[in-house]
């Protein structure tokens, strides 16, 4: 029972469909088809503002093409510490920005105070001899399975913007957080103060698409030289766009976010005080102990420790197509230990 | 009736069909599943030599990942001046080679002579003012719709070694290559001196599947970390591996390659005297006139123009999902003009 | 008798003079004391119009920091086809610019023609898949020795600046340029359309300077970051300053470059028909044959081949400390020849 | 009265000197004089074995070209959290190695203490996902003025050997180091496991010259040719060249070194209580309070504030130049304190 990742779930059968209903004919490559030319429009219409939307397929590229067109090369990108940009993508943003620094900040479960970016800004030097703040990167739902509310999100755009930084947010589980939050989409993004987002399809359902949403048009032109100079525009573009317009006029985006964070919210219970964090998407986070872990993994449950195994620390993910005996299960065996 | 393009085709439904089939379940992602875990031995039947076989999904990836693990960021990349690494990738061996430097060199009907990259390496500096010759690219078959025969390109590989280059292969259409040619796939790879290849299967039915083929084994550690960093590593690789297998074992690149080539060559004797280069892939050039270009588009040919339309040239690429009735349309109207 | 270049040059007396009277005392590092202080003041006099003048110590380091002011990582910079920027920095400009391309014109005794320009410019693609066309680099004085007019660089300014690209000058000689041309410096600078300038100082007398002139005050901010960034904003900047300051103040620049394109043009006179190019500055071109050459290197006379030693044509550059005998011998050796 | 950085100071008469007696003739330029010549022996002989060594004219030219040769672009660069490399050098490294991240480490009194690194190393993750651990550079005199033992870089090179880093050494103030260590320089250097050395000598009498000197020699051609794509291989090498001879061969390193850390203990003396960190090179941090420090400001003392203003710490550094009334009228001031 494989509770590793949501990366690891197959692809949703709407958007299966969706595909095999694309694939006829010869069209324009490179993006000039019709289900690219609709993903303006139905990115527009799901955040209530008018967007300009592109598909790439992995989270790396979305977050890291993101921050090029928001960081110059003499940048400081300020991010939590376990940020997937800081620590899961090899150094991606140093690639794509040209060698912009990560400025690291901590926060409690996973979400940075506005009051830590603010002092980190005050204590950042501006002189030549210093990386200059350029952008804060926040993620949505965070690294540790909570969530930031949009007033949050409101207050720590504003202490970026104040000092002219612009504002991404990695929302590789953005469905989650608007499923947890019960909110509508642009009131934490763009009504929020976020510039430009990694918006995620691939871990709730799609086979590998990402739609990269300027709220900001200015950066597009940029964006697009360099998604294509990084080898992220597709030729069969039409497959790309099709799963994220499957996606989200389907409703699938919620229906799937909002049964893992059911789950996740049943397991929650299960584990009880061994919860690390607010379980808040679909991610849990467990204090179980080395001993426990082996015990789970032996009755056949996979997941990954999160730190170093001797950490005794635990992440699970429910995934969009867990089936609902997995998670029985775990529950039962949380229960047990 | 599109003659546009070879990536305007749709994905054939041998393709189709082994997606499906391996969208079931909860895999490793990031590559640790079965079916990339077959590449490896699939691509080395399939050359006939131990190889190392990685999955990305365009071609611009899989060249300037190959070309980063061949030429450090001072180095100088031999190539044909109109190659697609060249002309359409908007700089991507710049970016992804930390600025190499192009050093393009003519070839009639799209092919390098032995000699004349014998002259420019005998000409090219290697104090330390210069850039340094590191990699010679070729395309197979090449951006003007001809091949490379073996012989040719081991001499051409040879010309490099000698001076300490490094080969890479551009093979967005090497199955063309090689279904024209009718040789084994080794003998214009391997055996004939290429050190990297970028092996397409997009263009010829996958849905976006190109593999990074590395003949040399010490290379692939550089590229796994460049690959992961440059946002090319699929988490869903199943779905990018499996394409790749079936494109593979059941034949399809060859017979897809085979077609293609053949319908081609039907439009090449149509053509007659028009024609600008020898057709040995499934592209054709053609020098038609202004008029007789929009003759064509009147009767509702579409095809691109090569060079500005003043020069009066098209070229004309057949998909692998092309209608005969749009090959018979065609060969008919230009024997009309 | 050296003329292999006029970076063999030692220091002038002058120059020498003025950094000893600035040594003394403890003074603010990295740019904030008053030789640097002044250098606005001074280059703004020189050019008669609001400049802003930084120093840095090597020609590569001007230009490049210059051209990644002006260009985007998927930038084109047009350039004659053996400027220094393309084939005696080591890659300079992709590296500082993030990849950058180089596009190469030729041109008739070193001088890109407007129509070169024109015609390139219009032949080269604007879609997602090239790189954009961004600056238009021009060597005044060229690699061949000779100099833009006023009028000519007026037009090639105007062809650039249409097509939305910036004008960067490679002026390593520009003083030799306005002593032939006997013009006002800003005759063949901002009035000519020129956005950014590398002012050499270093060979025509000075230790190790040269200075970045920015007619279009926007792009500084961007400069001392990137400077700062490649370790090129020195800590003793006095020194680099005042060097500067004594080339301009006293005059240096054109008596220096007055006098050895004066010795250059008399050698010109001796060597006749075997010019290869205009002497317009201090430097000469001839084809002499190999023979010849390893005559005059018999005679005691050094100097570089120019292309490969089999083509027999060979470089003079006469440097500011040139002893008249010197000359006065390679005009009679050839006289001889 | 300066105590602002050492680098407001002049250059010493030896080393003026020196300048003046090179300053004759034609040479070679880019590095093939007979000064330039000189320097790998005379480095050699000054380590105890064989070296190579190379003039650059800034400590971050000396750092980042010494990090680029020995981290890959997606390598982890470990680092003191306040290192020079990592603060005051505009994200150098980050362009110098195309994008590698840093991972900075705490430290009593700006040393990383051995189990510091081997508990970070441990943690650090391997995986493709993580940027690879790479270098460790260790600054020598620290940033807060304190010195590494022989034994303690010893242990920290082996705990990063172990794990196939290679060790970069920051010696901006090395002479100070060896100085107050009393030591040989080879015995915290090549002896103690650093694989390359960023020697300073501008900061302690020099104009502008530093040395880069590899241990490794395996790593010369990478870093020559970086270094001239940097825009740091300088035409008239003499000048720097020149200077470092004088430095070394003269003794004058430890002649100024001696002095500014035997002034700077008795300032410390002076300072009692308000030390902050021990005093081992020519550096002082003391604890004052805002108002002392406007007092000392108003007494006509320059100093930086280290940190905020508001924090009340105040960085003094002793000039190879300072007048010893300077240091004298400082310490009677702090005695009033």
């Amino acid at each position: 029972m494989r509770f590793l990742s949501d990366n690891t779930a197959s692809v949703c059968p709407e958007i299966f469909a969706a595909l095999a209903q694309a694939n006829h004919g010869r069209v324009h490559a490179y993006g000039d088809d019709e289900w690219t030319g609709r993903l303006d429009r139905c990115f527009s219409d799901f955040f209530g503002t008018e967007v300009r939307a592109f598909a790439v397929t992995t989270g790396t590229a979305a977050n890291s093409l993101s921050l090029a067109t928001l960081s110059p090369p003499y940048g400081a990108i300020f991010a939590y510490e376990e940020a997937h940009i800081a620590v899961d993508e090899c150094g991606a943003p140093g690639f794509f920005c040209g060698g912009a620094q990560l400025a690291l900040l901590p926060g409690e479960h996973g979400r940075i105070a506005p009051q830590t970016l603010r002092t980190a800004l005050a204590d950042h030097p501006t002189h030549l001899h210093s990386v200059q703040p350029a952008v804060l990167s926040v993620t949505q739902a965070t690294e540790l399975g909570t969530a930031y509310h949009s007033r949050h999100l409101h207050e720590l755009a504003q202490v970026a913007h104040e000092r002219g930084l612009r504002v991404h947010m990695d929302g590789a589980r953005f469905a989650n957080a608007v499923a947890f939050l019960n909110c509508h989409p642009g009131d934490i993004s763009w009504r929020a103060g976020v510039d430009v987002l990694s918006f995620g399809a691939t871990k709730n359902g799609a086979l590998g698409a990402e739609a990269v949403v300027f709220f900001d048009h200015a950066l597009v032109k940029d964006f697009e030289l360099r998604r294509k100079r990084a080898g992220h525009l597709l030729s069969k573009s039409r497959y790309a766009a099709v799963q994220l317009l499957a996606y989200i006029e389907s409703g699938l985006w919620k229906k799937n976010a909002e049964r893992t964070n059911h789950l996740a919210r049943r397991i929650a219970r299960a584990a009880g005080p061994a919860l690390l964090h607010p379980v808040e998407a679909n991610e849990l986070f467990l204090r179980l102990g080395s001993a426990r872990c082996r015990q789970l993994r032996g009755a056949g449950f996979e997941f990954y420790d999160w730190g170093s195994e001797a950490r005794g620390e635990a992440r699970f993910v429910v995934s969009w197509d867990q089936p609902e005996g997995d998670v029985e299960a775990l529950c039962e065996a949380l229960g047990r230990l």
